[in-house]
C-alpha cells in the first residue's frame, strides 16, 4: 500500500477516535435549528451576494412585491422585523431605488410601500438564483420537514 | 348579539381581511428555518434566562461536559462557533467558576477543558428547565421533522 494511503487510512482512524460526542447536544430541537438554519443560510447568502442582497432584505422585497401598497408596520410586523430596522432597510431601498414610500391614500400618517421598476427587476433576477439555492435545498429536505416548518409556523 | 361580540367579529374579519400574502416567501426552506428558529430560540432563552445562560452557553457546558479533556479548539469546532467567541465564552464560565481550563496532558499549547462542581451542578439544573421546553417543543414537532433537520446536520 502506498504510504500516502497508508497515512490517510490512519489520519481518517484518529479522525474518527477523536470524534466529540454531540448526542447530548444533537437532541434538542433549537440547536438542530440553529445549525440547519446556519447551514441554509450560508448558501442563500453566497446566492444573494452578487445581486447586493441578503437573506433579510430579500425576504422585504418579496412581500413588498406581494403586498404594494401596505405599510412600514404592516410589513415589518409580516416578517417578524422590529419596526427600526424595517425602516432602516426602506432607507437602504430608496438610496438604491428599489423601493419607494408613497402618501398612503387611506392614513395620512403612514406611508404605501411600492417596489420600483429597478426593484422589481432586482427581485426577477435574485429570484433565479434563489431558484437555484432551492433545487439545491430540496435535496435536503423532505416534505415532511418542511410541512413540520409550516405548521409550527402558522402556530399549529 | 351584544356589542362587543359584534366588535370581535368585525376585527377578526378585518384582520383576515388585511393579512397580508406571504406565500411568495413562505415557499423558501430558509425562510421557513429562520422563523422557526427563532420562535423556538424564544422559548429555550426563557427557559435558559433564570439559570443565567444563553443556548450558546448551555450548548457549550453540555459538550464540555460530555467530552471532558477536549481542547477549546475541538470544543468550538464541533458547535461551529469561532474560536475568539469560544474564547471569551470560556473567560465567562471561569469567572463564574463553571468551567477551567487545565494543562493538557498531550499537547503543551493547548487546555483540556473541564467543568466544575459548580458547573456540573448548575447544567443539571438548567438541563430540567431545557427538559420542560423540549416537551413544549415536542408537540409541536413531528418526528419526521427532526429526522429531516438531523440528516441534514450531518450532510446527509
Amino acid at each position: 500500500m502506498p504510504d500516502s494511503r497508508k497515512e490517510h487510512r490512519r489520519s481518517a482512524a484518529a479522525s474518527k477516535e477523536n470524534a466529540l460526542d454531540m448526542q447530548a447536544i444533537e437532541g434538542h430541537v433549537g440547536y438542530l435549528l440553529r445549525r440547519t438554519q446556519l447551514l441554509v443560510f450560508e448558501d442563500v447568502i453566497r446566492a444573494l451576494e452578487p445581486h447586493g442582497l441578503r437573506p433579510a432584505t430579500y425576504s422585504a422585497l418579496v412581500v413588498i412585491d406581494a403586498n404594494p401598497g401596505r405599510s412600514q408596520r404592516e410589513i415589518a410586523s409580516a416578517l417578524g422585523i422590529q419596526r427600526p430596522n424595517f425602516v432602516a432597510m426602506m432607507d437602504e431601498f430608496e438610496t438604491r431605488g428599489l423601493a419607494e414610500r408613497l402618501p398612503s391614500p387611506t392614513d395620512r400618517r403612514s406611508h404605501a410601500l411600492k417596489l420600483t421598476e429597478r426593484g422589481t427587476a432586482l427581485l426577477a433576477e435574485a429570484n433565479k438564483s434563489v431558484r437555484a439555492h432551492e433545487k439545491r435545498m430540496a435535496q435536503k429536505f423532505t416534505p415532511e420537514g418542511i410541512n413540520t416548518l409550516k405548521a409550527i409556523l402558522r402556530g399549529k
